[in-house]
């Protein structure tokens, strides 16, 4: 079998699945070289997979010699089940149509929070999550949004790792996190003021589906319009409730509670 | 090497990629004898290079033991480069707020189109396209949008295929087909009327980069509301030549014409 000798013990398939994780959103487009020292294969290895899932659209050779992620996986990944999303869209654009600034859905992947869906009109401010993108849970609203409906064991562990700081506004301290937390849980509700970037700030709610936060939903507006984020949190929870409501009824109905409430 | 004898003189690589390439729309969950049947790869192969894949998250187990895309893979094809999608987004919301019905964005993928955006609000039509779809081209507008504006020899080859019937009203007489799209090129933008599905119709037109029809934009609503399709025309020719000179304005200046015209 060709490639190098270090890359013995690792399967085959580990070495593919090595070649992918080796491109994210901060490098999308990566030389051979780079895919070889970020996924820790021989450059013969690289060459020849490289090839393969070059065949088969994975990845796409640019003019310039690098390669990024091809259709054939985004149209792959169109394939993972989206049920949740496709009941949320409807009621983002809602939410955009009253704001006309980015609307995003988010859930959360271990310690961090992973952005599913996103609108946004031709005025909304440049923020830094894209769908597909991950961001931090402690300086996002709708990490804020899910982490403080999240059990107490997940919070103390969160917690106790260290929190970047991303601007002057980012909350790093634990304990003042913790009591923010606590108050986000009794409202309903995150505000965010300029936490993860300078310029932006946000109101993001959790959709709370048998008692569980399985996505959140947040507006980013413009630090300039702070004074009307309160204004959009009506809109905001009537959107994040509809959206629940929706969702539990995709469930089959051996899921639900026997007896509903009637009202 | 385990793996049964039929899967000899098949790299490693191209298993794995077998086993994806058994997922698609009309079968988004399958069941480990599934994967085998469709892959034709070995149960023996298959059940040892599903493990190693959901181990990575990019398919993953449900409770009734079938196997769907995993999230991984969903946010692997996220980095594809998507700078059309990103600019034509903001457009397809206006032509959404003005409509209140389905708006999407397709580009060509061989015979086929490929949806890669779409909005819609609580009201829309059901439609059968969805982001990360493909369907035909002769059918739906964004297809015949696409169709009308390739070269003479690729609407040739086009034509000679056969051309499936969805409805009472699909056009598949190549010689029909062939007159629709000279009147398509002449006018700019394609109609239809439940060629796809019955209980819908569509009014596309291609979003056009140096003379060449990149994507197309479609408008899709119910066929109770045929008469307003002429009326949308206007907005949705104005969304495909805003996206074309933003898209334009995107590359780089290389690539522009050296004399720009000033008016």
């Amino acid at each position: 079998m060709a490639g190098g000798a270090r890359d013995r013990g690792r399967s085959v398939t580990s070495r593919v699945l090595a070649i992918l994780d080796a491109f994210d959103a901060g490098r999308p487009r990566l030389t051979l070289s780079e895919i070889a020292a970020r996924s820790g294969l021989a450059l013969s290895t690289v060459h020849r997979l490289v090839g393969e899932l070059e065949e088969w659209q994975a990845l796409r050779r640019t003019a310039d010699g690098s390669y990024h992620i091809g259709i054939r996986l985004w149209e792959l990944g169109q394939l993972a089940p989206d049920s949740l999303q496709a009941v949320a869209h409807p009621w983002l654009q809602e939410l955009l149509a009253s704001t006309g600034e980015n609307v995003h859905l988010a859930i959360r992947e271990g310690v961090e929070v992973l952005y599913v869906d996103r609108v946004f009109g031709r005025r909304a401010v440049p923020i830094v999550s894209r769908t597909g993108g991950r961001l931090p849970m402690h300086c996002t609203g709708v990490g804020k949004a899910l982490l403080a409906f999240e059990p107490g064991w997940f919070v103390t562990s969160f917690l106790s790792r260290p929190l970047e700081r991303f601007t002057p506004h980012t909350v790093t301290e634990p304990g003042r996190l913790s009591r923010e937390l606590a108050q986000i849980r009794a409202r309903g509700y995150a505000l965010t003021h300029e936490e993860m970037t300078l310029g932006s700030c946000s109101a993001a709610a959790p959709i709370i589906s048998d008692g569980v936060p399985v996505a959140a939903v947040g507006i980013v507006v413009s630090s300039r319009r702070v004074r009307e984020l309160p204004r959009l949190v009506d809109p905001l929870l009537a959107a994040t409730d509809g959206i629940a409501r929706a969702y539990q009824a995709t469930m089959v109905p051996a899921t639900r509670p026997r007896q509903e409430r009637r009202d």
